[in-house]
């Protein structure tokens, strides 16, 4: 970090930028969770602290035709936050204010540093409910969630971010501070250009600021485990929930795999002789959550499962939903975890995991399943152990494999994770030539200079 | 219709189109149902049957530098598919296919030319819902709603059409057939080109089907009235509902002069003595849904109600929701009717009641009001003496002045009718010239030869 031999970009926002914004130590800074993914070596980190901080630095990388990478905690699971060689990283995790809840309009703005959780206890302060709730809630930042459409558990029956994004301030690929969308509950004056930027991954613009529709809070929730001996009796029964028209809060899945990691782990006492648990909530409001709660229970029954009950026990409840969480890292403690995103048709889950047992046999790696059963969404988590190079390649083939067999059963690459680096391949399969065309028209008119995330989501040609 | 002077478009389409698809009279299809805007006349009328037969048609325009309007059954309010001079209207009417409702993943597809309210009844057969409502659900078609991003009565709890749109096939600027989206219920593969698409009015693709989300079918719906002596205090029992965190699944307004329109044209006996009406709607499952219903009535009676209740008599419930349904052909039968769309925060309900009945004394404007009211979704109907230019001027003003009436109060020009040609203006108002760029770059990207419904939502320079 010489002035001498100072890239042009880092004369440009030394000048540009207030005291303590550019960090002098890049190191925290060039990669997220995606331990697999590539990373280069930023030239400089910007952590902002405002609108204009983020304004001079968009400027500053449009000047010198310097690469942004904008990021929020770093939790993303598929290096769409991975420095690019010689990129600014310009992070947004210090811009934490709420500027407002409010009630009557159902609406909160906040800035995107903003911690998922903190959003969420805010609310909650005012009989309200932010629902998006990834696993990394605790940690991850309502800009980096709207920037990769973040899901969650309560997805199954509420949506993901974009779902709740009503508006956003942008600064653009031109430079320019841009309000999108609005704060009333409807509208449409022009295109949808507030849904565009949700999950465009930083390549169309860095979120300076969020307007987020909430909900009235909830009632309690009344749980539902079942333990399955197989994957095919296990989708069976998330197949004969959707069949009963009913539509849980909540439908995981978490494997043996899994368990074992987290009870080695924490010692929680969950190590269960099944070979899968399902976990399921209802949310209807009165007597009619608890009916909901006992016609899962009837299909978990009917559907095979060795054992299910109603949870009684509220820290019971909490502890396997806990476990669940905890799951990723509880497999990331015994080694380099590659991770899915799969996403398929409910009708296909049972097909679907019986296929990546299959690519787990075929490449000699331990795969683990975690799923939002429920929205067919899937995360096998393939393991290798540390330094195991030749095991690393064997789990990189059962990756190719289980992105091929989801497309193959009408799937998606990412349900909710998003494209990244790791992606890049499955979405050239998953989207037709015209679609990648028209994906790359739309970076072009909006980032005409190629500065935003340039090679994330897909190559720039 | 003479082969000597066709226009060389016409003998495209003649060669390239089955028999029966190109239509001799091109009189039914010059205009949507806004009265008030201009509209040209088309060389050509296609009613394409297939996929192939819009492509023909789109390719045959982009060869011929001939503008394009797409169109579903016309029943729009802003002139989005009036006939450009000269151009070629496609009308997808004809395409009513229902291929698939699929319960278990709940979606629906379907060709853009199906009823809304016939795949309504489709769905219901299977115990789903389709849950889009706009008023013009008995003749108004899917493709259309999705062109238009379609609103309706059910919103305020349960969302739009852009949030039930799934995936879509789409004829392209470029002449190319595309599938976006996808069938599976999350996915982040790539930008959200699907939902841009939505609410675009035909300028960015032609829509050619529809992969819709469904939900379980609902419980029987409560209903609640309540007269109210002002707007004001009809404005506060909305207030009153929101604070009490409650969603009612429908909250509407009708005002005196709607009443009146529909009692004279269907002697309902309707008419009541109060200034405004409201009428909510629950649907919370079992007994709390009688209790939701319960305190909604609770809110209008201490918000100022002259008379409240809740329905017991369903046929009287039903009645008072038709009635809501009528007011815009009732008021038509008085004379042309400029229709408003303004949407502002539901705190600024009443100022915005209140800045419509200064508009219509300052322009001696007749004004009914029918509002979306739970959404701040306003609908003021402007309504001349037929033939009386004079009455149209003055009619004009008062709408430039709630347009502006409702974007001093943070609202919209257009909560759900879409911006058309009637509220350019409205547009250019509400979005920054930075945004409306952004605009501009996202249609040149997608349509670069500017065929598609051009001079629709913005000028095109």
């Amino acid at each position: 970090m010489d002035g001498m031999t100072a890239a042009p970009v880092l004369e440009r926002l030394r000048a540009a930028l207030p005291a303590g914004t550019l960090l002098d130590d890049t190191g925290g800074h060039r990669h997220d969770e995606a331990e697999w993914a590539p990373h280069g070596t930023p030239a400089a980190v910007v952590r902002a602290r405002t609108t204009a901080d983020v304004l001079a630095t968009v400027r500053a990388c449009l000047d010198t035709g310097t690469p942004l990478v904008p990021r929020g905690a770093g939790t993303g699971l598929s290096g769409g936050a991975n420095a690019v060689e010689g990129c600014v990283v310009l992070t947004t995790e210090a811009m934490t204010a709420i500027r407002e809840v409010d009630p009557q309009e159902r609406l909160a703005v906040v800035e995107p540093g903003v911690v998922n959780d903190v959003l969420r206890a805010a609310c909650a302060e005012q009989g309200l409910w932010y629902p998006p709730d990834p696993a990394s809630a605790p940690w991850s930042t309502i800009g980096g969630n709207v920037a990769t459409n973040a899901g969650g558990v309560c997805c199954v029956k509420y949506g993901v971010t974009r779902d709740y994004v009503l508006g956003l301030e942008v600064v653009t690929g031109t430079g320019e501070v841009v309000r999108l969308g609005r704060r009333t509950a409807k509208g449409v004056a022009g295109y949808d250009l507030t849904g565009l930027v949700v999950g465009s991954e930083g390549t169309l613009g860095v979120i300076t600021e969020v307007t987020v529709r909430l909900r009235p809070a909830r009632p309690p929730e009344h749980t539902v485990a079942g333990y399955f001996s197989s994957a095919v009796d296990a989708g069976r029964a998330v197949a004969a929930v959707a069949q009963a028209r009913l539509t849980p809060s909540a439908l995981e899945l978490v494997d043996r795999h899994c368990l074992a990691a987290v009870d080695q782990w924490k010692d929680m006492g969950l190590s269960v002789d099944a070979e899968v648990v399902l976990l399921a909530r209802t949310d209807a409001p009165g007597v009619a959550g608890e009916q909901e709660a006992d016609a899962v229970l009837a299909c978990f029954e009917r559907s095979g499962a060795t054992w299910a009950a109603r949870s009684t026990d509220q820290a019971e409840a909490d502890a396997l939903f806990e476990a669940r969480r905890l799951a990723y890292p509880a497999l990331e403690r015994l080694g380099p975890v590659l991770t899915e995103d799969v996403c398929v048709p409910v009708a296909a889950v049972p097909e679907m995991l019986a296929r990546i047992e299959a690519a787990a046999t075929a490449h000699d790696t331990l795969i683990a399943n975690i799923a939002h059963a429920g929205d067919g969404n899937l995360h096998p988590l393939l393991i290798t152990p540390p330094g195991d190079t030749a095991a690393r390649e064997r789990a990189r083939a059962a990756f190719e494999r289980i992105i091929g067999d989801a497309l193959a059963l009408g799937g998606t690459v990412t349900g909710e994770h998003g494209v990244g680096l790791l992606k890049r391949g499955g979405l050239r399969a998953e989207l037709s030539p015209a679609v990648l065309a028209m994906h790359r028209a739309v970076k072009a008119a909006l980032d005409p200079r190629g500065i935003l995330n340039p090679g994330k989501v897909f190559d720039v040609r």
